[in-house]
């Protein structure tokens, strides 16, 4: 998607050759009529395929999956990162390695809301190692539901998290992929 | 507001007596049509005001915060709970008292992306105790901003959060302000 690699090349910052900073637009200050458009894509790339549920998980990823959840008319869930006294004690668990936090921790989501009936459209801002949404999947899978495939902004293609999951026969539509990067610059797929 | 009121009655559950769960249409199911419609009674609320920047906290204010923001046409920035190796160094920081949780943690915001020049308007899910609220109250100030004022879904208006954040002088726009609730059912104010 052209307007998301221009906004990367402008306002993204590379640190140490390795980490992508784009949280001036997409997960800390978040430019919401950019999520419109990215909404609008995905909603194109999946017409037809009668998605009534966006799955996301906590944080970074719940603005995007609401924004674009409006141009489907359905609802979003998110899986949740901690234990807390006002979740239902009947939740589907996954585990998540974070590479960002160095750390692995548990996801979780109410049963209630996540059904066999269910088409879910998983959505997130980036896909890189591919562990927050193999955890995902996993709550889909554990549901029953059927998974529609993955709509993620920002995948890291020189990393194997793309592939990987591509190659269990999911569909995974990210709207830049970058093939690589470093202080001189970055190149997309 | 009568369609927030109604969807409590009708989708809301009171346990033990004293905790209101909406998790199946506000934060953890999000019905993003209604977040839209609560987005466009604030923008009426807050019309004139020139709000350009909406603040929010993760995980559960994120998702209305960004879809009301649609109505303001304003970027929307949140305070983030956790530390994390992505946030740069410079950052205002506010400690939060959470009952839902039974702790205290920090809340930090990149400096960037709150300026002097900012008229911020704080976007958040509940207010019961406030302490959340004032946390974020904080980092406006910190900032050097200025509050336009904060737009809240739900109220408890039997504990004293929203009384004593007013009596500062902030202007609180509460969408559904309940009076009392109990196994016998919910009063609004």
């Amino acid at each position: 998607m052209k307007l998301l690699e221009e906004r990367i090349l402008q306002d993204g910052i590379i640190e140490d050759g390795a980490v992508l900073k784009v949280d001036s637009f997409l997960n800390h200050q978040m430019d919401v009529e950019l999520f419109a458009e990215m909404g609008r894509e995905w909603a194109r790339l999946f017409a037809g395929d009668q998605v009534n549920k966006i799955l996301t998980i906590e944080a970074s990823g719940i603005g995007i999956a609401c924004v674009a959840a409006q141009q489907f008319h359905v609802p979003v869930v998110f899986a949740k990162k901690n234990k807390t006294k006002n979740i239902a004690g009947d939740v589907y668990t996954s585990q998540v390695e974070s590479f960002t936090h160095g750390r692995v921790y548990d996801i979780m989501l109410s049963k209630k809301f996540l059904l066999p009936s269910d088409r879910v459209l998983i959505i997130d801002d980036f896909l890189a190692n591919g562990a927050a949404l193999q955890g995902l999947i996993k709550l889909v899978r554990d549901a029953g539901a059927t998974l529609v495939g993955a709509g993620i902004a920002i995948e890291k293609a020189f990393q194997p998290g793309g592939a990987l999951i591509r190659s269990q026969g999911i569909r995974v539509e990210s709207l830049a992929r970058i093939r690589s990067m470093s202080e001189n610059g970055i190149e997309f797929c």
